[in-house]
């Protein structure tokens, strides 16, 4: 039974930037289970209408249907305990749901900030007034105003990423000598970007610089090989 | 052989402020281990010069010597195995050393300023022109200005606690159904301000509070009956 994934798509099919479906697409990965994804656009609810919401990732695994990028992680790892594990017990899961929420409330805003009009201008036509009418409420601002000052909000990321630093100086990962889900956590943030940005976003002497070399190159080079920019010093 | 740990001390032998000494107290109360302590001033250089730096917590176990509250906990970790473990297995150590460094420079500073001037008034007579003089080094502004607004740091510090709101609402502890070495972590910031300030952090209905009420209760009350001030409402 294949595993298939309602992946975010934009203008062109494979340019697929959803920081979400990448974590979940990285956890796969890291299990070895083959999956094929479907690519998906914000306005196309119908076409997940039967997970009874709106948002992807949503995975379907023979009559498993699961939504939410953390739920999909708890899920493969209780479904597929044979396979590597994303979480080294229960105190390393609960402390990458800590990280989930660090990663979503601190290192996602200012990342939105910076990509916010690279990332508008490759979402699919169709697709464009309903993000800028939902973004545009959430950030009760427009699209232009939000992402009007790129180098501050880089300098903002950056600082965010202080607490990360003495980790990855450390040990290859966040995990510690091996990825885990953690690692797939923040690493998704940065595909976001690179995936719509051609944006230095880290200098070349930032340990997280070398720990996202580690990242794309995992998998036979995965996430390399996903249609975005080059990550250039 | 008894375990000693060089503890910081204000003007009472019996009020044992430091977040530092605090997460070791907690770590070696979660271990089983008996220790005794010794109170410790800014200024008793000499006092642990066998330690070859200057800054508590010192801990003696026998003919080991070691430093720095995280450090001492990866010790106590490999030197008693067969005690309940800080730390579930190597990934969860590599989570909590990323929390170590979340909670030293998010969570530290807006505590600090919340009770800075309080830890002044606290600090022993022959420790004050130290502590001044190496703070206001530190801030850049005297003690006075770093801690003028102590009601935008407590919002503030009620801010950078919103990462860890989620888990703690999911979770009994941040380590998950008990606490580990990152609860240490957190709570060591919280018994700082317990020990010197009345002022009153959490409200109640935040589930950082009734996180704090069950560490408060670990080992019969043991922090609980650290002198300091009540947490009321």
């Amino acid at each position: 039974m294949t595993i298939t994934l309602y992946d975010l798509a934009g203008q062109e099919d494979d340019r697929r930037f959803s920081p979400y479906c990448w974590r979940v697409k990285m956890a796969l990965k890291h299990k070895g289970l083959h999956f094929e994804t479907i690519p998906w656009r914000y306005t196309e609810k119908d076409v997940i209408a039967f997970s009874e919401q709106g948002l992807v990732p949503v995975l379907k695994d023979g009559s498993a249907v699961v939504v939410d990028s953390w739920k999909i992680a708890l899920y493969l790892e209780e479904a597929y305990p044979s396979r590597p594990a994303l979480f080294e017990g229960g105190q390393a899961m609960a402390l990458s749901h800590f990280f989930n929420t660090w990663a979503f409330r601190t290192v996602h805003p200012p990342m939105l900030r910076v990509l916010v009009l690279d990332l508008f201008s490759k979402v699919h036509e169709k697709d464009k007034a309903y993000f800028r009418e939902s973004r545009e409420k959430r950030f009760g601002m427009t699209l232009e105003q939000y992402g009007a000052d790129p180098k501050k909000a880089l300098a903002d990321l950056r600082g965010t990423l202080e607490p990360v630093r003495p980790s990855l100086v450390q040990n290859d990962f966040v995990a510690g000598k091996g990825p885990g889900y953690c690692d797939y956590i923040l690493f998704g943030a940065f595909q976001w970007a690179r995936c719509v940005s051609p944006i230095r976003l880290l200098d070349p002497d930032d340990p997280v610089y070398a720990w996202r070399e580690r990242m794309l190159d995992l998998f036979g080079g995965f996430a390399r090989q996903a249609k975005g920019y080059p990550v250039w010093a």
